[in-house]
């Protein structure tokens, strides 16, 4: 399939801004972008389709560089009694909170799993998003935490959208270990992560370090065993306090560190030496009405590149809506719409380890959104609407 | 037209709480309710349609009361402006914010307005919004306010979405009366309410009663007008600071007042009794990063009437989303998820003066919305993706 789309403005993130181009065309070949620039200089080309872009706006494939989208259960009903009044303990004494969704999570099978994830993850696809990473974390055991990464490289199989994994195994810790973490710890690094990572599901290692998560020094141990056997890190860091576990991941090269709301400027600086992403998630600030903002100048003066991406999860960020994160990134962490859009394209593909995509360059992948506007600060200004004219995954019109 | 939905659960309203009856029935008929209860009680019924409705939950159509649907122009360059550090002084000083929008709209054909409202007009329909208020307010002239009133009453001919219309000249200062604002009240309730209250535009009245906006002596002027003309008042109150607007607005029996983070006891004891809804606006409470709640606590208290609205506008809530609104009434607000639901439907009815939806109850119209959950509390829960499985305005699937 080759598609010719003409008469469009690009929004191709390759400068340091938008990388406008206006007058511009498209050209797709083969799952790959052929070329992308102006229309007055485009090659030669007979495409299978060619589309009058009606001097709209084109941008990369929207990328959910975060999120927990594999689970089953449903926690509305908690969500009601703690606005009745109950609180967290009260939640946490009868089986609720992050155990339930455990519990639930084990007690389906892999294919139930997947049929509770289909509709969420439609729900992203319909935005736009072209690339979703998911995490594990919800399994615990070698067992569960394989059930949820086969359930999302089978969503991968099964939908036009490209699925990177992440093992989060050390998200909480299961009923099994109860008052030992440490070995807990000590499961996932002899038994869990190289298994899994044997079998081919895990992308990146990925770890939950905070007063309430775990240690930095239990965190290490998880970054050094996947670092054995390759695999890049990624760290839940500094959302409720600051444990330096920022610092932590940018020695192990982490592709990212998520939240960073309590982050100091010696986490920034490490960061910004390690070429590690700042990944905000402003819907789990938002949705636990959270005060303390990310440090946003110190990011800016050290030039750490911004994310910005779900969190999609049933306990913290119950919002499936990358679009939303635009407006809430500007709203609520005074990010600049540009800010915004870099944060869900070329520098969400690099808290994802992928060169591949996030912009519109010649032999990137062909993942392409073509809006039903001009100016690309409307897609952060105004949310709500569907706005997607078209959406090309891999080339493929979906 | 004759449908009948059974297998379902429904969250009639009609107690104080959800008003839920499983294995119910539903039975559509002539664009009214004909029956709504337990299925094994249903009367007999020889529908054109028979429904299952796989045990999911059946409400009534949704209602924003509060919006400002139609307007041209773009406020998206402004938005980034902001966010790379100008003020609202500075983007006053080059005729940005809301003369930007009334520029606009008078600039435009009706007909070019109704185009810009569509998809704004779709995107809450496709929530399951069955009613929408629209106000003027950015035309600002007899001529231009008509105008924008005509283009919602157009809408409602075109689309299936019933469609109330508020007359809200008196929402900001027209060039033409600089440093007049007395003399705008005057041509306001001498010219332009009378004649178009006559063209059968104005459903309600309403005014902006704020240190920015107009006095409480202005505000009395209209409120008088339009009740000597017989038309119901509401009324943008105590928003950004404590004006006595909702009592003096309940002095009116006023349908509503909006917004409300200022108010006080003396004003919500007003509105209580006087039977005045309280519309909560928190899509401009987020928008705005405002942190003065509205007293929720002396609003139940006093059992004053709660609804939601987008209160949908280009300055201060771009956001075409209800059911967003859902979300953040119980997350930013902390209304419950009954709260948040009784304030789209039964209780955004009363704020509009409507006695005829927002239940299921029989004779009632036959808005109804057919969702892909089992819990009401899930509407409010979770944001994102499409929930709606079926949608019925005035007993027409659309
Ligand atoms: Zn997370
Ligand atoms: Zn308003």
């Amino acid at each position: 399939m080759a598609t010719r789309l003409f008469n469009v403005t690009l929004a191709t993130l390759l400068d340091d801004g938008y990388g406008l181009i206006e007058q511009a065309e498209l050209q797709l070949q083969d799952g790959r972008i052929r070329y992308a620039g102006p229309q007055a200089e485009a090659p030669e080309f007979e495409p299978d389709e060619s589309i009058d872009g009606a001097g709209k706006l084109v941008t990369p494939g929207l990328i959910d560089c975060h999120t927990h989208l594999v689970w089953a259960g449903n926690r509305a009903a908690e969500f009601e009694q703690r606005l009745h009044g109950a609180s967290y303990a009260d939640i946490a004494a009868q089986g609720g909170g992050i155990a339930a969704t455990v519990r639930a999570t084990r007690a389906v099978t892999q294919e139930q799993l997947v049929q509770a994830t289909v509709p969420r993850l439609l729900a992203l696809m319909n935005e736009g998003v072209t690339t979703v990473e998911i995490k594990s974390g919800y399994g615990l055991s070698l067992t569960d935490e394989r059930k949820q990464l086969r359930a999302a490289r089978q969503l991968a199989a099964q939908y036009p959208v490209d699925i990177v994994t992440t093992l989060l195994s050390a998200h909480a810790l299961p009923p099994e270990f109860a008052d030992d973490a440490d070995g807990y710890i000590e499961h996932i690094v002899s038994d869990i992560l190289p298994q899994l990572a044997a079998e081919g599901l895990v992308d990146a290692v990925d770890a939950f370090c905070e007063n309430v998560g775990f240690t930095p020094a239990q965190t290490e141990r998880v970054f050094a065993a996947a670092q054995a056997l390759g695999k890049p890190v990624k760290l839940h860091a500094e959302q409720l306090s600051l444990q330096g576990g920022a610092a932590l991941a940018a020695r192990y090269q982490a592709l990212s560190c998520d939240h960073l709301e309590y982050l100091d400027e010696a986490g920034v600086k490490a960061m910004a030496a390690a070429g590690t992403v700042a990944v905000l998630l402003p819907g789990a600030f938002y949705f636990l009405r959270e005060t303390q903002l990310p440090p946003l100048e110190l990011l800016r003066k050290h030039q750490v590149p911004l994310a910005l991406a779900t969190d999609a999860n049933p306990g913290t960020s119950p919002i499936l809506s990358l679009q939303l994160m635009l407006q809430m990134g500007a709203t609520l962490f005074r990010m600049t719409p540009q800010e915004c859009l870099r944060g869900v394209t070329i520098n969400a593909a690099k808290a994802l380890g992928l060169n591949d995509r996030g912009a519109l360059q010649v032999g990137m992948r062909a993942d392409i959104c073509w809006w039903d506007c001009h100016d690309p600060s409307e897609l952060t200004y105004q949310f709500g609407g569907q706005r997607l004219l078209g959406c090309w995954a891999a080339g493929i019109r979906r």
